[in-house]
């Protein structure tokens, strides 16, 4: 069980965010929650304080650990609140202009934001913007939402980011840091986390609660969807300036993203997986002699699974931890082997074995082929893969990573045409009530009133897509090309 | 001689500007331009291209030849239309959101422009546009002018720049590309430097002149000072929007700054500091053996000194050449030894001689004083230090790198001070009026209407000084520090 | 379960070895093989590859997935045969002279050898060889043992290779490739590692089994102690030039070394792992809730311990994969955080729990108490640390990387006293019987003819300790200092 | 007048060595005097330092600026003794192993030999103690140096070395140190220069005298050929060990290699090339306008030509200095521009003139092509080359890095061929009889006892060939290929 796959065929979390009012090291705890939740950006990251004085940010390419954590970094970020952001961007996005928090002056002082999420009508907020003569320099959508803020007619800086993001449509966590305040809101839905936390007396908004953990913070609450909290001198005030609407939480949290040692809205991950593993188990159970996860992201659910079918659970694969960051693209004569670099098969637990293999789901199915050759020529005599999750079909439009439809296998084949090509002897998802039941609605998913955003495995997107639908006036921008 | 005086006692251009239109090679061309205009900026370069669908750009800190000439980058940036910027930058704001040239996204499509000068009242149009709820996201004067462009009520892109630029108060050379258009304009007294050439059917935009020769392309003529150039499918259109004033063009350009073999106004850079030279021999003629140059600034003065005062010019100091950018600051044991890593003394034409030094400026004094002690420790019997310029006094507001005035020795001592600090039997340098008779004025420097902008010896700065006006605006501004 | 825990308080493996005869691949199947011998030393690696005409070399600094896999590389080392070295090397001797393969100019012809272990008496003999007038460049073993094969009397290459080998006292698994013949060597105890395979028509050695399994090779035998093995184009040779003496291989490999995917002597690492888990909770049971593995050093053990004490295993502890090895040392302000930069609590599994706490072995014991502080904070009721080998109380002198004796925990403290200082409410070790009978050894350790080399548990050293003893002739050397 | 051409198309000196006895500061002098001899060498650069207990060494490829003054490496090499190497290797053998010094550890103790120059018979020599069982493990000629002196049968250093140099042939200047003395060795010809020099009481040896000047030491005299000079504590004591010959000076040291603040064997180097340039107008004089040199390489022999012609002397070629060592090779649509990247023609000095263009030497003429070129496109009206040397026609054995016989223009064309590939109106090269008479040899190249080494003119070798002669045993060799 760890925190980074290394895996090219995952779904990927694009952001992940920590803000700290009232701290006299509020950039060293920056830098650690940063790097606590570096599972949901590695790409870059960055970081703005504010010390009464000035504002001071520090961006850079790479992760946490490689760049923010150096003691000159440290010093030259000097104050008593910060925000941060780690990043996962797509390729041809990877440019410094693009890299979070974004600073703007204003009439009113200085302004930082940083986001987790994807609005689905920044385009079309954008173009419309543009007309009026506002000057865009990046293609973020937090640009978007300070340029709203800087727009807003409100005398308060409350006023203002309550008029921006007003007029956003999709799913984000957002944290702003001003001269006065830091702020953290999250969309109506809440479909993307955010948590509320207290260091002695200061206070802590992170993506998730192992953001808390590591800097020994207490975990206070969720924030709830559609709130804002406002940290400053005075404490903690919430507002709850947009109406409410029943949370639809993305379920993919629980099955992946979110690290196992974070609490998600009020469940413990680990233990979640667990329980989704068991549910599968008893939904697709199977004769067999071992279960064996694929490691690290089928873990906690073939405990579960193990567990609930009364099977032994082995370390059936092995991961190479030298497969870092900077491993080079081998060479030809060395590539045609693959998988191999990274996983090896352990023959004592395989030989001979019937093997449950356990993953928490199937995006293009290019390493689970290779995995399924890789553990029967070590032995095994039959194949069951069990996924965590029902198959996904569809893209999301909140701030994950997902190739284009017709590249996720699910959308393309049905299960016995999954389970040919990965060459398994049989296959099995959890189904779409089976997650639910796992999650605690024992009545499965709710038809009318979805509990969660499933989008992904159902289709049903629960915002406009403004900027998706045809003849979308952002298509008309002429937008940069930068490779810096 | 030669263009890189590796020397930290001068003062420096901060800049150079190049623009193409209509050439398919424009990013491989406009990377050689750039290369040419290396003396103007070490620090950072940036080219943004247009291929009639998209911009491209591309910035890195460094130098051309280090960064921009690689096939990999050439390629990113096609297009038949570009510009491009080499940046030299003070400590402190050397970060790459400062980097040019700065693109925008306007209604009418994406801008991109690059500057070489700089504007004496960019902090107060900025605080004014912040008031009004514009953002800023950088600290350069080039955002002040794109955010102009996007607030002018014109139709047409002549018209904005138009509006934007009548604006601006001091010293300006700019070229922005548009999706149509390529545009130079250079600032109404003309203080910096611009020229168009043409190579075959494309016309170019340059700095200087060497800038052409590198390409091979043909030189047709400096831009007039208030003069907007515009390039694009019909040709070169001349426009005059501003009024017209008297020239007061940088004479520090033929002193020091420009390349010897560059062309400026009319003048040969070579020639013109020859006869720079014969005049201070005529000022100032010693009882001498040898004429010596201060390497590799005073080479050229050296030589029209030699040949007004009949004495031989002799190369008495050697530069090493391994003295390169990625040298490591030496060790407390070695750096004592100060100016023999960079020059060393030839003995052989200095060894029992009277010595004429010539070099361009004093600034600091410091590479001079080691200098002088350098020679006689090899034997020189006598050091007479002339100086090809009048005693720098003043600070530079119009893009020029000039130390706080404190730190400038004319300003804090007079000549026989500053000649026994220096540690010479004397010191001479050229009047002002001597200089503008080198220039060709037989009359010297008019008073009432001084034909070139010598502020740095005279203090007489033909522009306004809005933002270094007591209680200027701009001191408003919550400015960010980052040191990326 | 994975191969790499960086942790700076762990025992550390020094050196791997690869060779191949026959394959035309040969440098693309040494870098495979390196690379899944990486756990056995990350500091450098080399390659030396002969075609039929020329030696060629590789060997850098760093992992060789960042330096031997690049495309340009193996294109530079074309051959049939190859031998490859994986480093771990202690601080001061971390230069590119040391690193392995050395190669040398012989008159039959060069030479490559590489070596696994270390030799007790390098020192005397190298010091007896210098007073002949013989030069020595590097401060490794190996180049000892190039110079005892050139100044062999023998006419053949295996005569020169017994001569030397005869010679040499200690731990040594060593490697060699000819113009003719690659060449494998164990001593004469066997004390470290090396199989034979076969691949196709080529035949390949390595140290462990897991580097046939990454190119695909068949896995024959291990090379026996004391047999030299000899691969040309005749097939395989072996070769007893050595009196046979019983087999005294290094019980640590099982312990800790080895990658649990590896068979060493017959026995599979990862079962023999769990059997050591569950005769350690045989010896030391104890009233517990869960058992928890610390990641990832302590998995398999705490599996096994868990099944046979029929309590639940559970991952209270997620590692932070991105503490990469370019990871920077942390500010002064983060720093004190200490191991939760590496590893967090997973408080679900430990809330209110008493938790079993399994690991491999204590050093010097730092990452222990701060691991098991970690758990305490999230909520553990009690801490039962089990240790799955015996008390380690003595440096090894045979290859493994220990501390000094006094700086290990286990020398300076009983068992109370190492509990109190690690924090726990209970703390065994398994007993050196208990770890003989886990390896299948019902009688336990036999006290006149151990099966195993355990010095670093019971101080018995099976070799004479040459270099070691008091007075050593080594010591007159004027060893180079370099720190390249 | 500068110390690097940046020219591919020069000959170029492969090393310089350095060494200074009884000075605390040794290494960091040593750093300096390398910097000072950088042009011989800037591939890669070591020091060797003793501290009366370790020798320690720091050896590095790039610049000596770039590795060797930062003051961690300073720290690191304590000692009252040292000596210094820069090389240029040739490609193929760029590899650490080869950078010197060397070290060795002897009976004696430590020893480190470093060496400018090249042996003729090192081959030879190598083989012959390969089948003596003897170890090489690099392709240096040093490390043969070092195998002589540890087989040498004498009891004492200085017997040693003796008679391991008593065996060489070839030019070869020597520094070594050991416990007790550092040693210089100048060759029985003298081919390579070696000074002597003093700064307070330590002794310093030197390739040139720039290196004594850097630190402000005084030139004693040039250590004679055939010499050997002893510095210890006793002071310098001079040996004559070898029988004496008529010296043979290398010549092209004068016209190119040496720095031109140099003294060599009695002469100024700068004002030698005046001298050169003077005898070259006297021999080749033409009707001009003006004289322009090749910068930097034809600068003073340019100015002795004008002086001697009485025409005017013009720099009308202008450098570009931003071309630096890490210059990226331009992209294809740049680089078919070529040298004008490198340097630009100044059309002020030669437009409509007849010019006079003097360069040092002609090796395959390409760079000379593409100059002629760009300064008639600039607008020079004739162009009259003239090299102040004889044409270069033969490859050097004697530590000059010379291309294959076959590549040098001079081997392949006559004086007119070589006119019309170069495209000038005339050429002319000294004479050998006018160099002669230029370095004070009235009678020009005395035909029985030449006066110097000028067989890259004549052919006429000074020593024998061993290694180049037909069937030499060195052709043996299993030489491994490296490229680290």
């Amino acid at each position: 069980m760890a925190t980074n796959p290394f895996d090219d065929d995952k779904l990927r979390e694009e952001c992940g965010v920590f803000g700290v009012f009232g701290h006299e090291d509020s950039a060293a705890l920056t830098t650690l929650g940063l790097h606590a939740l570096q599972h949901r950006g590695q790409e870059a990251a960055g970081i703005v304080a504010y010390d009464g004085e000035h504002f001071h940010m520090h961006r850079a390419k790479g992760q946490v650990g490689d760049t923010l954590n150096a003691p000159d970094v440290i010093a030259r970020l000097p104050g008593h609140m910060a925000i941060g952001h780690v990043r996962y961007s797509t390729s041809g996005d990877s440019i410094m202009r693009n890299v979070q928090p974004l600073f703007a002056d204003f009439a009113f002082g200085g302004l930082a934001v940083a986001q987790n999420g994807n609005l689905t009508n920044a385009r079309a907020l954008r173009a419309a913007m543009v007309r009026e003569g506002r000057l865009f320099q990046s293609t973020t959508d937090t640009e978007v939402i300070i340029h709203l803020v800087a727009k807003s007619g409100s005398d308060t800086l409350v006023g203002r980011v309550t008029d921006a993001i007003g007029q956003l449509e999709g799913a984000y966590s957002i944290v702003l840091v001003s001269r006065k305040k830091v702020i953290g809101v999250r969309d109506p839905l809440g479909v993307r986390p955010l948590v509320l936390g207290r260091l002695d007396a200061s206070f802590v908004l992170a993506s998730e609660t192992c953001a808390l953990d590591i800097i020994g913070a207490e975990f206070l609450r969720d924030v709830e969807p559609g709130e804002m909290v406002v940290l400053d001198g005075d404490g903690v005030e919430s507002l709850r300036p947009f109406s409410r609407r029943r949370s639809r939480f993305c379920v993919f949290e629980y099955i992946y993203f979110a690290r196992p040692d974070s609490r998600v809205e009020g469940r413990g991950v680990y233990s979640t997986r667990k329980s989704i593993g068991a549910e599968l188990a008893r939904e697709s159970g199977v004769a067999a002699d071992v279960v064996v996860p694929v490691p690290d992201s089928g873990v906690p659910a073939a405990m579960g699974y193990a567990e609930a079918a009364g099977l032994p659970y082995e370390l059936g694969i092995v991961r190479n931890h030298y497969v870092g960051r900077t491993f080079i693209e081998p060479a030809d004569q060395i590539r045609h082997l693959g998988v191999r670099l990274k996983h090896s098969p352990n023959r004592d637990a395989l030989d001979g074995k019937r093997v449950v293999l356990v993953d928490d789901s199937i995006v293009r199915g290019t390493t689970s082929t290779k995995i399924v050759e890789m553990i029967r020529n070590a032995g095994a005599r039959e194949v069951h893969l069990r996924i965590s999750s029902p198959p996904t079909a569809h893209s999301c439009f909140y701030g994950i990573d997902t190739p284009e439809r017709e590249q996720l296998l699910a959308a393309r084949h049905d299960i016995e045409g999954m389970a040919a090509l990965i060459g398994v002897d049989s296959l099995a998802f959890l189904s779409i009530d089976g997650l639910h039941r796992a999650m605690g609605e024992a009545a499965g998913r709710n038809a009318i009133e979805p509990q969660f955003c499933d989008a992904c495995f159902t289709g049903d997107y629960p915002t406009g897509l403004t900027d998706f639908e045809e003849g979308s006036i952002g298509s008309e921008l002429s937008l940069l090309e930068e490779d810096v």
